[in-house]
């Protein structure tokens, strides 16, 4: 087993697509938090859910009890569209590195969201319609997820209106070409079509909208729309469950040639992708199956989890969201607008949330002209134009196989490669154009943002 | 055989990426013409193309004899890093049709240059290397080929010189991006770095570009500079012996689940992308071994094939280049500015044009917005926003497909996915606006090309 060849990409069949999501919540001893009624403090209940998530999805964002949770035939017909997807073995960029390290990566960008946010998006879109909806709003920032869910409504028939932050839909009119492609309508937030997104407006008139500003108008949007629900491409325990998917691959995979990873690198912005690429490896762990190096990477200019509050917090800049209890940088935190990439987003998934917090991964962050160095690098040997997010995993991952070569040992290193750099070539402009540069949040910066955290018994950050 | 259940996508196993090209001259009974050189009219002999060309790829060029040949171990290398590419049974695309049509596509784009032409810059590149060579210098139209070329020469070590046609540099800010983060130097044709640059200019200082007369700019450049060979993307010989590979892996597949394609479909620019996608299937077909229908798709507003000429010219506009044979619509030919996508080059492989003299294939030619109502239809039920190039492909692959609807036929329809459209946003734009529109050439307009066709015995037309 351990001396089978290794190709240069797995590729299982397409019979070994998981029929089954694993929920990691399932297995951990400590739960992630409820997420709270703002107005109670009381846990949410489904009801009070149901007017802004479909039935069904609320009931998996609550299922912290169950660890395999069935996928519905047809998000499994429509996963064969574009999974299984490669699991790379990353000989090019080993040789560039002159390494003993050997470097595993799980490539989701090989479909035209350009990223694994499809995995989630066609499980939302697909929940929406057996609901008997017309549509679904959400907001979108680099543009990813909005592209997913456009192509996952387009496939069920449902309409799909996109809040994309402004300063992303100003810069990435082509994102918004290939929304509009699959039939989706783009509105760049903040926008005038909302009460919340007016009130943004009026009081930061010049403000390039951020993340959170986006979904309180897609909330809005949803929840006073008939036929209508709010639906979210991070950070919520659904979406984990259905990244899931990335992570299970990636295990088989390993598993056929007997390979275990030493260390599982991945980015993290809501967490979506880090948390379905180690949620079977996480699964492991936290039953004392096996040990494994868990690594968040986040930028160092949005840095909740190496910076931030473990605390309860706003989801949302409008406060129309519940509370959900995460490492946050305070909801009316905005990175600086030099920050190029994704991985903006202010809090972090509950779940990994909870793990970092019982010291099951670590975190670290990284600069961005660092990132864009390993992504060139990357991209010229390995052949794939990272996105600026993957790239934070890319850095690291080459500083630990550095590491290696300075050591000697021959480490398993995995990482998550969440997408293509496609549509960021702005971002690879700045770069190229040597104009590119770093701002880390000064302790004052933050402070405004944790000052905005709710305070009550308990939640004192 | 035939039983067996048919996946959405067949990989091959790396081990069956092909270790030989099939050069399809060596089976035909009327070769194709040889290249004549300007002065003299007399063939071109090997140590005059030396100057222009590698010596080994110049070997390739006018080899009509062979019908095997060796890829080098540094070539097969590098072809696993993006092959084998996919064949895709378009599952999702026949319910939509609901067509008793199977149909199957090879796509060549899950690679960062978008398309099939990495296949042939890596062997064009790995030949210039090993002539101890620093440089290469070539034009580039819609991109692709540019962004291939730049991975290729990044991957040896060698300098690239991309000459961009205006009208594509400026539309595609983004393509030029990557090329750079590849490494390239990249100059908008016709530009003022050259003497045939400047001369045309002069004459038509408004000029868009075309690719004829930023080939004219690349070779200048190649044969000026101590150390630098010209690359071609499309049209040559040698061209479609490297893209051999996207057909080979094709028929492998095929093979494996026993299906003989009854249509084979591929656009057609130059003819790279087709000449590589049947030539093995043509092989069978000069041998008498088996029969297929081929159709080559071009633009109706470039319609080489279907509207040009038969006859030796030009290569390029300058014409510094030697003539060739083949179908043409006179080097001076420039589309309409309304074109969106590629296939803009005024002539065709010479391969093709013999075979399609010859009667062993036919062409056919569409319209733009036809092609890309095809393109947005594929593009929501496949998942892949296809290059507009391939859309042509697309657009008669599903016109076949609903004639067997009505005839209630099951053909095998196999097409061409040359590469992704996410550079191409700016012509989705115009379609998702609706101001996109058609322009054929009138006969007027054509004539103006053919009087540029230089005149020689024996090469009326």
């Amino acid at each position: 087993m351990e001396n089978k060849k290794i190709p240069y990409k797995i590729y299982l069949d397409e019979s070994e697509i998981p029929t089954k999501w694993y929920n990691v919540r399932a297995d951990m001893k400590n739960k992630p938090a409820p997420l709270l009624n703002p107005g109670t403090l009381q846990p949410m209940k489904a009801e009070e859910l149901y007017p802004v998530f479909c039935e069904e999805l609320v009931a998996q964002e609550l299922n912290d009890s169950d660890a395999y949770i069935d996928i519905p035939e047809e998000i499994q017909n429509f996963y064969k569209m574009y999974r299984p997807s490669p699991l790379i073995r990353a000989y090019f960029l080993e040789k560039a590195l002159d390494t003993p390290a050997k470097i595993y990566y799980k490539f989701e960008g090989n479909n035209t969201s350009g990223s694994h946010k499809l995995n989630s998006a066609i499980a939302q879109a697909y929940y929406a319609k057996k609901q008997g909806l017309k549509g679904v709003t959400t907001e979108t920032g680099a543009g990813q997820w909005g592209t997913a869910l456009s192509m996952a409504c387009s496939y069920f028939g449902l309409d799909c209106k996109v809040y994309m932050v402004k300063v992303s839909y100003e810069q990435k009119p082509f994102r918004r070409e290939v929304m509009r492609t699959y039939g989706a309508s783009v509105t760049p937030s903040p926008s005038t079509t909302t009460n919340v997104g007016k009130k943004i407006l009026a009081e930061h008139p010049d403000t390039t909208g951020s993340l959170g500003c986006a979904i309180s108008e897609a909330v809005e949007v949803a929840t006073s729309t008939e036929g209508y629900r709010y639906v979210l491409g991070s950070v919520l325990n659904q979406v984990l469950l259905h990244q899931s998917v990335i992570g299970l691959e990636t295990k088989t995979a390993l598993d056929k040639y007997g390979v275990k990873p030493d260390i599982i690198i991945g980015c993290a912005g809501g967490g979506s992708n880090l948390g379905g690429l180690i949620s079977p490896f996480m699964g492991q762990k936290l039953r004392g199956e096996a040990d494994y190096r868990i690594i968040a990477v986040e930028p160092a200019s949005c840095p909740s989890f190496t910076r931030g509050k473990f605390a309860y917090d706003f989801c949302d800049t409008g406060m129309v969201c519940p509370l959900a209890k995460m490492y946050t940088l305070g909801s009316g935190f905005i990175p600086s607008a030099n920050h190029a990439g994704g991985l903006r987003y202010h809090g972090m998934s509950s779940i990994l949330s909870q793990l970092y917090h019982d010291g099951l991964m670590e975190a670290t962050s990284v600069e961005q002209t660092a990132v864009f160095e390993a992504a060139e690098q990357f991209a010229r040997v390995e052949g794939i134009l990272p996105a600026p997010e993957s790239s934070h995993a890319i850095r690291v991952a080459i500083d630990e196989a550095l590491k290696c070569k300075e050591t000697g040992e021959e480490k398993n290193i995995l990482f998550g490669l969440t997408g293509t750099g496609y549509f960021d070539m702005v971002a690879y402009e700045k770069f190229n154009d040597g104009v590119m540069n770093d701002y880390i949040p000064t302790d004052e910066d933050l402070q405004k943002g944790f000052d905005g955290i709710p305070k009550f018994p308990g939640n004192e950050v």
